[in-house]
């Protein structure tokens, strides 16, 4: 498998982000081709000391990475980046990463 | 579902690195009760603009936040945890996030 991981920090407008985030972008990011599977954080991220300032975390699955670049170039993957863009634009409050994966 | 996203900077000495987490960490946290899936990442961590900082990215995955606490709490957790303090005792390497997740 391969995964997408998206770190939101808290938004300055959590109402906003809410609803274009659950609203617009899940729908659209579902049309990905190749997206198997699509999670979303639910309530507070924490860390092992405490509170986080960690808003949201979605993490995407594909069946590999190359799967998931076939993806993201596609039209359906570029208007979900493009999406992201508006309701995230600060690249500072994100962090992505994108990874093969295996079961240890 | 709850996950634990352990996100692990480039190590200074990569070697010692991945003999620790593979041999040493790795059998040591599934040992965790409740521990259901554990994946780790496998090559290069890019981000949509190219290559990251991150070296490793492990997820572990559990029930539900409460069985996630439980599993920590529990002698073996305790163990993984003290372990990972020996193969990255620098906190500012590390990102650790603790969420409850929903498939969307």
């Amino acid at each position: 498998m391969a995964g997408m991981v998206v770190i939101y920090k808290q938004p300055a407008d959590v109402n906003a982000f809410d609803k274009h985030y659950f609203g617009t972008h899940i729908p659209l990011a579902k049309k990905i081709p190749g997206l198997r599977k699509y999670e979303v954080s639910r309530g507070p991220i924490t860390t092992v000391a405490g509170p986080s300032d960690i808003y949201l975390i979605g993490v995407l699955h594909f069946d590999d990475l190359d799967a998931m670049k076939k993806g993201m170039a596609s039209p359906e993957g570029k208007a979900a980046g493009a999406d992201r863009r508006l309701y995230a634009p600060d690249e500072s409050g994100i962090q992505m990463f994108l990874f093969d994966s295996r079961e240890v």
